[in-house]
């Protein structure tokens, strides 16, 4: 049985459980919690992070790469367009987001609230909360930028970029980080894509300790 | 005339040169104080990083996503293998690098020891370094490891993870943060890649008041 090592609020681990609910590759969920010392874990990666994927004995790490694999191997349905201008636009929006994006937001907000507690590593830094709050906005008035022009993230397709953002953001849905009022299209885009099959999986995760607002489920929120 | 905004010491510019460098498309060099307010360069990459290169008058960012990009649009001489497991490795790796190993490494030895005086921001921060130059220690004997079994880092051609590989250590080298007598094929592969004509340009880099060591241009290091 194939098999994904993961921990629920990763939005890296949420990015390839997407990409695999889409191609239907079934896997079992493994939850990791990474960040405590384990022998076998990081036999199956050295870098000691999630997601990990064990796909037919062999055991693939980091997101990204992961994901142009399975594109790869999987073709249909296609995460990627055709074009090496569209395939550009699509690779640089999930650097975008799994970079900038978790850098200045998802570690400042989720991570300060959530990971924090978990690990034991003790209370929030308001000063790191404030700034994530103050940054996301931003990122939503920049994603409303692209939706004006473009009925996906990176094109008229849907793609990876598509499920990149969607993994940061539900994420921060979880713990009721998102202001859906701040632009009509960003949350228009963001109810196609939780209205997905795929997504389903995401929906029903539950964190002990941190049970979801009633909006994060909701299909109508 | 095609355009590359860069850094001299940014591992990221080091990578996308030696791409270029590889597909010999000439690229004039533009070197950009990127942490300098300038609304020029955010409007040619929001995210306000380096490098961002202009091609046929479109601005292209994100290291990585420019150099898929690249090799979608000028194949050869190729730097990604065939076979999609060989291709996941490419890109675990260059991941590894830009992620890990720059997390671990290249922000706590060049960004404390350089970065941090040429933006103004003070004395490096001597716990930072000490970490840094503990975990190079372990990240080098992980590419002992790899170059036991292969050619080169991602399997037996080069490819595009070992410059991503030679782009974070050539900037440590020029800081003299590279013990090469810890492993004997890391220092070989190094010295494979350091006299490849596209290697040329990183080592005529001069940073003002950064004077290189000796042996950082010395391909007999």
């Amino acid at each position: 049985m194939n098999r994904l090592f993961h921990f629920p609020l990763s939005p890296f681990s949420r990015k390839v459980r997407l990409t695999l609910a889409e191609k239907r590759i079934e896997v079992e969920l493994v939850e990791e919690r990474y960040w405590e010392p384990n022998q076998d874990f990081l036999r199956r990666n050295p870098a000691g992070k999630v997601p990990v994927l064990r796909l037919n004995n062999r055991f693939l790490s980091e997101s990204q790469a992961i994901c142009e694999y399975l594109e790869e191997t999987v073709p249909n349905p296609p995460l990627f367009p055709r074009s090496p201008d569209e395939r550009f636009e699509v690779r640089r929006l999930c650097a975008w987001f799994d970079d900038k994006f978790h850098h200045e937001v998802t570690s400042k907000l989720l991570y300060e609230r959530v990971n924090k507690k978990i690990m034991g590593l003790g209370y929030p830094d308001s000063k790191n909360v404030k700034s994530g709050a103050q940054k996301i906005k931003y990122h939503l008035d920049y994603m409303g930028w692209l939706l004006d022009q473009r009925r996906w993230l990176a094109g008229d397709v849907m793609t990876l970029a598509d499920f990149a953002a969607a993994a940061h953001l539900s994420c921060l849905d979880y713990i009721s980080d998102v202001d859906w009022n701040r632009a009509a299209n960003v949350r228009d885009w963001y109810a196609k894509i939780k209205s997905r099959p795929s997504f389903r999986s995401l929906l029903a995760d539950q964190v002990p300790g941190f049970p979801p607002p009633r909006h994060y489920a909701d299909l109508d929120f």
